[in-house]
């Protein structure tokens, strides 16, 4: 038998033995925004990888614990570092989901469960991988590191000061994560960066007290009445952003990236179908991937004032609540365009409070380098079909900090199905995306193994 | 000792006796917008009738019952039908009460509880002064007929079919009742008129599901930024409103009403400190209480979607919700003004859904009228001081239904201090306003029950 043949007949004997780890992991609840069960699912994880032959501990940050890990042969050489998280995005509402989420339930083939896709089920990949390798004799005789943060999902605030604190322990070739949902067709995806973000939230406030709408609505401010209007000043109606510098530093594509974004499959009306809408919004000249990836867009992510709940309310409110999401791309700087928003405000609705909420820099690595090529022909071998490759990923994530802080070319890949619903009810994983899963990692670690370890060693684009 | 100071007295003696009254009422929740507790506060308000020398019975509605109640004499005339709420607006949000809104607190001279000013504490008033002149012998000769309902926070939408039906049990001489805060400077205000309301919701919609802001944010449409937009569509930002049509069948005062207006003191400073707010709102060239009466406003009472708790969501929201009211003057008519909204709607952004909510006409009655100067005077003996007399009241109540389908001249008193907080968290009425409120009752019914027979039978203004 070859190899590849070894390690998948090695997945399909202890098949329900590695759902059932994954499911022990999901039943731990870990949301970083509410503070829920996430010390006791870095336990849970740390356990996992004790038993699965890798030398873990949870590390304390200014946050939300660190699991970190080794796989060590002694005189051998550190790789990479394997990264994923393992907080989750809080739940609600509740009674969208068809079972709870934090009760793993199996139903046509998928495994549904808060964190199922994201993340949980793709970092536990790589320690589900690594003991199927050694107990087949067919681990490398490298050495890999591992670090799932718990606070992705809150944009990671405690993971700057930890890995300038633990570079040195954090010493490796290559970084390299597995997140995200594959491609609408299926194919795997393999990216090089990521967008940036900067979440703000805006607060007007009216009178010191709600208020009749009859007696006072009119000649007392109405601080709904003021958020409308200072966001109606941000966007044209086709969604591009009229805040003053707000693509200053945008890099337009390169011709190879243009070359990229060409060979991605984009069947628009597949997407439209799935998400029930029946047209694309946002600037009519730019693709789907063009907007995602080398655009930055703004998005209302949160708004809540007064009273929208059963029967009717008369009530003037005496706060507005509206929470923004800029995703930025290279070369923008979260502070920069933090900034600039705050000007906006500050001009157009001075009364307007703006906070800082969240922010993560852009990221990019080249998808030119030979470790980047041997990834791309892993996970096109594991899953059968060529990845789509993506310069750049619509989402954040912090790349930049490994890049910038550790210095590393930086690679992730997508093992879960497209319709996981990450951040969504009802997240799931397709039995098949998650095995297939462990098995990319495993050819990942082989293929990597077996490279040149000069030209492994190639400092990271920034 | 003359008729006043034997009420006075009489009201002095039993003072504990009737602040007792009022909590056991206040202490029943009677939420209609959440059907909490309504039914329940029907059978305690009955009972409290029945022990005052009322004829009470509780009479279903299609929604929830009216208490209706009898005070009878022999062969006597019917001179008013007395009307209230006994149901109140939600309490939401719990936490800003200093004490638990159903559990009535007298702090500083004040009962605190939901209900306390807005409506129990003033429609229980009237029964009070059956009572109390019962037993001092002091009652005229004349018969009173009740109606208290358990809608008026959801805007009555069983009442218009009820009093149809119930018109024959229901004929009186004159509409009275107490409701609303007193003027800031302390005054008592009666009123003659309330402005219309219709209460709309806007729906928006996006994809099927909430995704995640980063993947998707951009080329799917957000309804969020939807709403924003077409909100900025119906104001210019001095409040004026743009919808085609709105300011139509908008009668200006008349010269009389201009004189009242002009009566009405007005302390602009006292207000913005008391509301807490630099500056007021609406177009410069209106007063406050000409905007309050004579103009139509619309306000945002309410705004929700995507995520705005604790931590960080990011997600492109799926659907997103706002509530308008539109308060309407005379001559405008509910449905007409939603279908003008509705037209708006459809023009400018044609996906979004206009749901009906609430609905409800403007009112009003000659303030000219002998019952309305004997009303008037009655109420400033009891308070020591001349009435604010407005000929329209900003907020809304089922008046046109008295007046239009029962054919009785409406008038209105307010007994509650004007930091009542109503419809707010920590509502309360003065102790003082209660009493003076239950000696008000009692002159009101001692003065209209003097008046020639023949005065009292004038037809209603509409």
């Amino acid at each position: 038998m070859s190899l590849e043949e070894r390690i998948r007949a090695g997945i399909e004997a202890r098949k329900s033995e590695l759902i059932g780890t994954l499911c022990r992991l999901l039943r731990q609840p870990s949301v970083s925004a509410q503070g829920l069960g996430v010390d006791e699912c870095a336990a849970v994880l740390r356990d996992i990888m004790a038993a699965h032959g890798i030398a873990a501990r949870v590390m304390p940050t200014a946050g939300h614990p660190v699991v970190y890990g080794e796989y060590q042969v002694p005189g051998a050489h550190t790789i990479m570092l394997l990264y994923g998280h393992y907080d989750v995005q809080p739940p609600e509402p509740y009674e969208a989901w068809v079972s709870p989420p934090f009760e793993p339930t199996i139903r046509d083939g998928r495994i549904y469960a808060r964190g199922a896709g994201d993340n949980k089920g793709q970092l536990i990949t790589h320690v589900l991988a690594v003991k199927l390798l050694a107990d087949l004799g067919l681990m490398p005789k490298v050495n890999l590191k591992f670090i799932f943060e718990g606070e992705e999902e809150s944009l990671s605030p405690s993971l700057p000061a930890f890995l300038r604190e633990h570079a040195e322990l954090l010493r490796a070739d290559v970084f390299y994560a597995a997140d995200g949902p594959r491609h609408p067709s299926g194919r795997p995806v393999v990216f090089f960066g990521v967008r940036g973000v900067v979440g703000v939230e805006l607060v007007a406030r009216g009178a010191n007290r709600d208020l009749h709408s009859g007696e006072f609505g009119g000649p007392v401010p109405n601080p709904a009445w003021t958020l409308v209007e200072l966001l109606s000043t941000m966007r044209f109606p086709d969604g591009r952003v009229t805040i003053e510098g707000f693509y200053d530093r945008v890099v337009p594509p390169t011709a190879y990236e243009r070359e990229l974004l060409a060979r991605i499959p984009f069947d628009a009306e597949e997407v439209k179908r799935d998400l029930g809408i029946t047209a694309f919004a946002g600037p009519p000249d730019l693709s789907w991937y063009e907007q995602l990836m080398f655009q930055p867009t703004l998005t209302i992510s949160g708004m809540a004032s007064g009273y929208t709940g059963p029967g009717v309310k008369g009530v003037l409110p005496s706060e507005a609540v509206v929470r923004l999401e800029a995703r930025l791309v290279a070369d923008q700087d979260p502070d920069d365009i933090f900034a600039k928003i705050a000007r906006h405000v500050r001009r157009y609705a001075p009364e307007v409070e703006v906070r800082l909420l969240s922010r993560s820099a852009p990221s990019k690595t080249s998808p030119e380098l030979p470790v980047s090529r041997a990834i791309v022909a892993a996970i096109g071998d594991a899953f059968g079909v060529e990845p789509v490759v993506k310069p750049v990923l619509g989402a954040s994530a912090p790349s930049y900090l490994f890049s910038q802080t550790l210095g590393l070319p930086v690679i992730w890949a997508t093992y879960a199905n497209y319709d996981e619903h990450n951040h969504a009810p009802n997240e799931n994983i397709t039995i098949d995306s998650f095995l297939t899963g462990i098995y990319a990692s495993a050819l990942v670690f082989a293929r990597v193994a077996a490279l040149d370890p000069a030209e492994l060693r190639v400092p990271a684009t920034g």
